[in-house]
């Protein structure tokens, strides 16, 4: 078989290690594919910068069109990010019949279901395995291996950014500012960190995992998100002491037809097995009906493991191309798509309250919860260490949502109460 | 397009559960392949016994060959198990043109080359997802997600049942024979336990995940193997205090193109994510040259979630009949086998001895560790609680398994050692 000529847009530290990768493991590929694997064009933005691999300089071009319009490139891969201009080039690519392999998240979670329409109709496949969670290859076991399974529940530490902070506030006792700080130096934050920080970057990854796991054209606005950027030491440490930790999870979940995802710090039972993920690891647990709990835990982002799962999509592509069966396995059955209201979103909640320390309070606190039927399964009360306010503590049992709401709302004209300090979902 | 038509060998537990989840959730499966999946013929012992399940009588079969003979049948499922007559009749049934799906370790840790090459003879699929890990899709993730990576490290929980025990020693400070008793009487150890315990199955799995990741005919007799059953619960204290858990895993190691594969009782540093895997539960660790570190953790047995692997693998083989490719996804070129010597396995180990408590005789100890090159990572003297001798305990730096054996041998004929009490692997 004649080789196969790949069209790499983009030569940032992704597309640097999918060339590695390619070059580096040629002949393994070639023992899996029957055929070699050729970096064809390279688009950059320019082509005289240096770089860290060698890299024959008549393959680099800064022209996307000497890609896209090339009838001997046979695959995209697409590493150079961003919206607006990338998803013109794929759909383009698309039509002129060549497959896409992709890690753009933003891309797949705004206008996944076109482009994937787009695809279908040509005959083309688009993979796009590294959006989410880097180095797990969770978007093939997803579809693939729980293909026979009903999946209720999805999980993740899908940012390694904000898991790197939470984790290294838990272990040191240190605060968010310190930590942010000291992630930016060693490069794991951006200079900007507000859409990892804030829950964006969570929200488009959990958009196509639960796409996929519940088959259901799931929109980013369909996220409710919360960041991480309030999480304090003591919510931490009240955490810990309770047996939780505090972890930004994208949780998504099913009941009958109808769904919720979310983006927001939550304290996780320290027994649960996502709650011992620490650093800039990701992992995602899954609940399916009849499998029960599975987790998958690897590396979420970095040069070689986000180019591991771009090339073992490539090679996806290969095997198909030799099958002559391109287009024809991503095809999704997409079930209408039901949201739940915030009446039907059920979880615990632990509760932070600052309130005056004199009789009766915890009676005028209790007796709201009461009102809203939302019982109650553990409660502190204690004095504020630092100033003469008490801090009471509640977690709740399983409540919905707009209960909770209800009961924030009637805390805001509650005169004992000086402030709610902290509110957390509560999950394991 | 016609139905799908399934003869099912086996109407065990996880064969109820197959017919469980086909029944439930037709639906989901007809809008992933097209096509209705029907249970045609299932084989049982006794067609008169009564089940958990109501299954149409007419359905039910004491003779094999009313399945394998039949032409209608496109799918065999195996579950009844066993060696001698099932491979007869999988051999025969893809002589014939079925395709196979089996959960069958036995069968494919020592005929597995043979039958994937019958398989591909006839152009027939066989997948044995449900082999390793019930419900984890491991084997798809090392052939699919991690082809394009050089896996140079597998380490697996893949026995429940001796993780279970494992657990509840460390948990509760119980002895073995009490918590294999538990266990027994729990329906989670066999009456007659040796398989489990002396790290048998273990050694099939490990021989099937060693064969995908290292892309090489490993045999059964790869393997060097050692059960758990002389875990004593003072090795567990002590693994504890210094860190660490005892866990029974299998761990085959590639360098450069040579490997070795072992499954053994090992102490296991307590932040490796490996450490925490607790119960029942399996987890398969995976490091790729590329990828880095990867862990993927579900049940490892069980009705539904065994089934639930056994029922992805029949959407995977009802999606290749739908694009006519069945036979030619699975297809493995393997590389040559080289098995390190034991010159050239290299690990960490602990050792406990109990020893004279006198003078000079720790200097005799680490002098025989010096003559063989064993370095040595701690070492800690102190006086036996129970009995007049003292005890060293001993953590190597990595030192080869030749050099520990003789080391080993030395302190036979060495009288200041009453007993070399324990000996372990150290991972993490």
């Amino acid at each position: 078989m004649k080789p196969v000529k790949v069209g790499l847009l983009g030569l940032g530290t992704v597309g640097t290690g999918v060339v590695r990768i390619v070059e580096g493991h040629q002949e393994d590929l070639q023992s899996q594919v029957g055929s070699s694997i050729v970096i064809e064009k390279i688009l950059v933005q320019n082509k005289s910068k240096s770089r860290s691999i060698s890299i024959d300089a008549s393959k680099l071009t800064e022209d996307p069109w000497e890609i896209i319009g090339n009838p001997d490139i046979d695959v995209i891969v697409e590493v150079m990010g961003g919206i607006g201009s990338t998803k013109e080039y794929i759909m383009e690519a698309l039509s002129r019949g060549k497959h896409v392999v992709t890690a753009n998240k933003d891309l797949m979670a705004l206008h996944g279901p076109e482009i994937l329409a787009k695809a279908q109709e040509n005959g083309c496949d688009v993979l796009y395995e590294a959006s989410v969670a880097g180095g797990i290859p969770i978007i093939r076991t997803l579809v693939e291996g729980f293909s026979s399974d009903r999946i209720t529940k999805i999980m993740g530490i899908v940012n390694g950014t904000t898991n790197y902070i939470l984790s290294k506030m838990s272990m040191e006792g240190a605060s968010y500012d310190a930590v942010l700080k000291e992630a930016q130096e060693l490069g794991y934050a951006e200079s900007d960190p507000t859409s990892d920080v804030e829950g964006l970057d969570a929200a488009r990854k959990m958009t196509i995992l639960a796409t996929l796991g519940f088959r259901a054209k799931v929109a980013l606005e369909d996220v409710s998100v919360q960041g991480m950027s309030k999480v304090s030491k003591e919510d931490i440490l009240y955490a810990k002491r309770l047996g939780y930790e505090v972890k930004l999870l994208g949780i998504a979940e099913r009941q009958d037809d109808q769904f919720s995802i979310s983006v927001q710090p939550t304290m996780v039972k320290q027994s649960h097995p996502i709650a011992s993920v620490n650093g800039v690891y990701n992992a995602v647990y899954v609940y399916g009906e009849a499998v029960g709990e599975t987790m998958f835990y690897g590396p979420g982002a970095g040069e070689l493991p986000t180019a591991t799962s771009i090339v073992s999509d490539l090679v996806a592509v290969v095997k198909n191309l030799k099958l002559g069966v391109n287009g024809k396995q991503g095809v999704l059955t997409y079930k209408e798509k039901k949201l739940k209201s915030d009446e039907q979103i059920s979880s615990k909640y632990f509760l932070l309250l600052h309130v005056d320390d004199r009789a009766g309070v915890l009676a005028q606190i209790t007796q709201i919860f009461a009102e809203y039927e939302v019982s109650l399964e553990s409660v502190l009360q204690q004095p504020n260490p630092v100033n003469p306010d008490a801090e009471i503590i509640v977690i709740t049992h399983d409540a919905n949502k707009a209960a909770i709401n209800k009961v924030l709302a009637r805390f805001e004209s509650l005169d004992v109460i000086r402030k709610v300090k902290s509110v957390y979902r509560v999950e394991g």
